[in-house]
């Protein structure tokens, strides 16, 4: 496989996919193929377990339950997507992948690191991303950014793990900044309180020394 | 957990669905509590999941995908559903469970042993039934009655899983007979040949004893 895979990690109103569009934008015009692409979801079954997954309806929903379900959507995903796009010299960058399950229901949701880690193993066949850009933004701002995005006609919708309790989306960036240390090589860790051209600039500067490396 | 948990297994056209009616009955005019259920499915998210499984529809489906898909269904029916009716002291009769994950997908599909046993481990927080009881058909006459059952109007109707060819299913009774051999405490192995009335007659005979011993 001689594709880019580009991983986009942080909490909803990061800016993660403002960032994704500007960058896919500036590869393309620089004559790169490029996909652009999101978990959970990114194929027709992924998108139906994607509904299960954040429909308020359920809230039932068991934790083993969630996890396992993240990880069916990033298999199918993985296998019918990101890999054939690989195979075929492409740039590919993905909203979300393994660190957001290590970080969501590891540490937000305090289940086994190992156990996680295993299951996106297998779900995965492995395949890791080279870079991953993590959106770091206080969860005050993230949950402000989501507020003023998700007010329809003065109603709030947010989906039910953006209706999490404040403490657990306070672990989830500790989980985030976590997974940021202990993996300095892959993880390009950005201030994401930037302004949204500044931030742009660093990814491009970044990811054109990554191209550059590549002979891509 | 006071209750008593018991699966069936063996592949679809074997009889499960008659035996486990028959003993069902039988033990409610017992004065036992009984919940029947099967997998995948038992509850809403399940079902959801179920009609992503079974759906000729998504022949695209990975490996991987299925496997996972197969222990959320079960993680959600099993706290949701069966520890709750065991912690109520009830009878839980379920229609599928681990081994069918181990017959289909490990020696079905060749996926490797351990990743489908740790993966369902978690999926169910270890809990295993008490007796199971295995219904031994050959391919030939479950292929057969199969067909009998699900031809309406002269056209058949099979799912994802009982499309699949018959080498397949060859290997996943080669797979239920090797759970039978390793575990010889816990499954029950049963000549699904034999008329319905005899193969009842043996069941409820087994869980007599089971009760009896049980204090039930």
């Amino acid at each position: 496989m001689n594709g880019l895979f580009i991983t986009f990690e942080g909490p909803d109103g990061s800016g993660k996919t403002t960032q994704i569009q500007q960058l896919s934008k500036t590869l393309i015009n620089q004559g790169y193929d490029v996909v652009t692409t999101r978990e959970p979801g990114g194929t027709r079954i992924s998108d139906l377990i994607r509904n299960i997954l954040l429909s308020t309806e359920y809230q039932e929903m068991q934790d083993q339950t969630e996890v396992l379900l993240y990880a069916a959507s990033r298999a199918q995903h993985v296998h019918e997507i990101i890999i054939p796009a690989l195979k075929e010299n492409k740039i590919v960058l993905c909203d979300r992948y393994i660190d957001a399950s290590m970080a969501y229901q590891s540490v937000g949701l305090g289940i086994n690191q190992k156990t996680i880690k295993d299951i996106n193993h297998f779900a995965s066949s492995g395949l890791q991303p080279e870079r991953t850009y993590m959106m770091d933004v206080s969860v005050k701002e993230s949950q402000n950014r989501l507020l003023q995005r998700t007010s329809k006609q003065g109603e709030i919708i947010l989906d039910r793990i953006e209706q999490k309790a404040h403490d657990y989306h306070k672990k989830v960036r500790e989980g985030f900044l976590e997974i940021a240390k202990k993996n300095p090589q892959r993880v390009c860790l950005i201030n994401a309180n930037q302004p949204v051209d500044i931030i742009s600039e660093e990814i491009v500067k970044d990811i054109t020394s990554i191209l550059a490396d590549r002979n891509m």
